[in-house]
């Protein structure tokens, strides 16, 4: 019922709509409408209330909760199934459990506050309460788990896409998985997945965004390679619109990719927006280094580079360093 | 304390061991241990008690129950932590669960019964309660994705070499995940994995074996393709015997591949006993099909085949169905 006063708030807002015409919409005595927006106002909701006139919703807060998500999300697929935990340790491991579970394809687990965030090779993740968009979404295309990367390249496409679209800012891909702001890393994408040899059962990709992080909040060696939206554009940003449009682009691409079986549009934008093409690289794979120049992207997202000795080689996963970005001096 | 006075009648088989003096090497009363003979009774030990002489153990039950399987297991890596159900879902997913909860590399499930057994693909696998093998082990291998195939391989060869060695059978491995034994399905192999993209996290290997199944058991449809130990040698089989032993041979044989780096053991013991090599095979892989003849294996258990074109390719994946062999005539 908070969610349908909610949505007849937003659908007026900055206009007045009267206790009793939302009493008769919704169908409960004004007594409970007034309840219920006390309620809204303490999850920080902006209300003019005045007799005679009626409720007026004047500004959202910046929450991920269901409620402002579910209200506003225009996709068919991608986050229809919407799972939000003020706290969690993973959304990446709760998005396995539910993907074990049954969950079904395009279910988002999105937290507040991760207690236990990863990056790649179990790496620990700074996400803070409040501040960042920590969220995973469950795949489950027909792919064999060596395609798996192409879904790295989709999400870094929508992400990069998102950002700039709401923001302004100009986020950079810094191949295969990192989103870079300034030369700083502003996003992480960790994707992983659980496969018979052949055939994946589903993916699970994970994203990690520094939305409003102060980068004094950052714990020292990493206020040195990241960095957040905030600090790039110089305010805070609502991190629903963030979201909203990430999945709106993530779902675009990914059921273009689905239709066409093809990478064009999203190998297009990590191509465009790419921040390691023309750039020295430092490709740590296995167990050697490989030094080269990133020459281009494949039409499936690999990284195609001339390595020292003057061959080019393609390159389909490993640690690889842009030189002069973050730790790559 | 079961487990002690088992393990005690264990080591004196055939013998008599006094009353008093099991309960002095335990430490409980003379009652207790009488106690606990009564309930080993009860779970269909074969145990005499003669007074003045005290108690005899003349026969184990075939039950994989862990005080069977835990005080007779020599291996120090594979099975060493081992969890048993009398029934549950399917051991592959109980595995998943309890690899996402940590547990160590190694870990075997094991079920005298599943009620949602699945081979590749989702298809379900019938395992009834009691007599066949039914269990999953947990790896932790540095590997990428793409190298789990190589697990299947060297699970294929522990088993056949363990089946062969316990009962003498005729055991054939029909690349890459099915051992035969008279042209029908005796054990299907389902390796399952969760990966980071050039990473795996963990690898499932499912064994199902048909042990003392009665061919009438088996639905009208599975009949004609599949067998069981007892119908190929003629009686009942100690599934415990047949668990120990491809415990056993795993670990040999994934010890040295950890070691070395190299299939070369496993592949050796997949050509010596393919019932694939040397015939006509058909091939389904993803959505086209490939006719040819099985030619040998890679260093890495991967299937060469000539194609009906004449030329020389390599399978590392698909559905292989040889000529001969239960539906392929």
């Amino acid at each position: 019922m908070k969610k349908d006063i909610l949505e007849a708030l937003k659908q007026n807002k900055g206009k007045f709509i009267s206790g009793e015409e939302l009493s008769i919409k919704i169908g409960v005595t004004r007594t409970a409408i007034w309840k219920h927006i006390k309620q809204l106002k303490e999850d920080g909701y902006e209300i003019d209330a005045v007799s005679r006139r009626g409720y007026r919703l004047i500004q959202e807060p910046d929450t991920l909760e269901l409620n402002e998500l579910e209200i506003d999300i225009q996709t068919r697929l991608i986050g229809r199934n919407l799972i939000y935990y003020p706290s969690i340790d993973s959304t990446n491991n709760e998005a396995k459990k539910e993907a074990a579970l049954g969950a079904p394809e395009g279910t988002v687990i999105i937290a507040d506050e991760q207690t236990g965030g990863r990056g790649r090779l179990g790496r620990h993740w700074v996400s803070p309460r409040g501040t960042g968009i920590w969220m995973s979404i469950i795949l489950k295309p027909q792919l064999e788990p060596a395609e798996a990367a192409k879904i790295t390249q989709l999400t870094a496409a929508a992400v990069t896409t998102a950002l700039r679209n709401v923001t302004g800012c100009e986020a950079g891909i810094k191949w295969p998985n990192d989103i870079i702001i300034n030369k700083k890393k502003v996003c992480g994408i960790l994707t992983e997945m659980s496969a018979e040899l052949n055939t994946v059962n589903h993916i699970i990709v994970g994203i990690g965004i520094n939305v409003n992080v102060d980068p004094k909040e950052f714990p020292d060696e990493v206020r040195a390679i990241a960095t957040s939206i905030k600090e790039s554009v110089g305010h805070e940003i609502y991190r629903k619109e963030i979201v909203l449009e990430i999945l709106q682009i993530f779902e675009e691409l990914y059921l273009d990719f689905l239709r066409t079986r093809s990478m064009a549009k999203s190998v297009e934008i990590c191509k465009k927006y790419s921040v390691t093409l023309g750039n020295a690289v430092r490709i740590i794979s296995k167990d050697k280094i490989i030094f080269g120049e990133a020459l281009d992207l494949t039409e499936d997202g690999e990284l195609v580079i001339r390595n020292e000795a003057g061959a080019v080689e393609k390159i389909i996963s490993g640690e690889v360093s842009v030189r002069g970005i973050s730790d790559y001096i």
